[in-house]
């Protein structure tokens, strides 16, 4: 399993319209293939910045499968234009401790 | 609760001796107040680049309570030595979507 660690920067006064559009982008990530499960986290220091997890099965289900989709071309109709900076993407894998 | 989002940067040729500090270092978080889990994450792009996640109970407990004990000196102690770069702190809490 691999985490998709989106982090965005929306512009000032548009951030319970960007949670709003978030919870609505949900379904057309949870139908795409290898998609296990997504939430949203809200800084703390700098409340103007999110960071969206999105669990996936393997890098390529995000990069090639999801981006490929007309749920990605949704999802970014929806929260593109919130978006003050473009979006700045990782994966990171979890090491068992 | 509340997730803090330690960003950390590994000296190259370190990530495999950092893990297994972070390992010994799990009981000194989780024995401190309002701690209720720790997860390490690292980066498939950067490799050196790792995302240590901690939950609290509030971002007091981290940032006034835990830096005040000894199992915060043993941490830094564990793994400070391996950090490349000054650590990059932030705190987020979740978005019901």
């Amino acid at each position: 399993m691999f985490l998709e660690i989106a982090h965005l920067e929306i512009k000032a006064g548009e951030e319970a319209e960007f949670e709003r559009k978030v919870s609505q982008a949900v379904p057309h990530f949870m139908a795409a293939k290898g998609c296990k499960g997504i939430s949203l986290h809200r800084c703390v220091e700098n409340p103007s910045q999110y960071q969206l997890n999105v669990i996936w099965e393997t890098v390529e289900n995000h990069m090639v499968d999801f981006r490929a989709t007309e749920g990605f071309q949704q999802w970014r109709a929806l929260a593109g234009p919130h978006f003050a900076t473009p979006p700045w993407v990782e994966h990171t894998h979890e090491i068992k401790l």
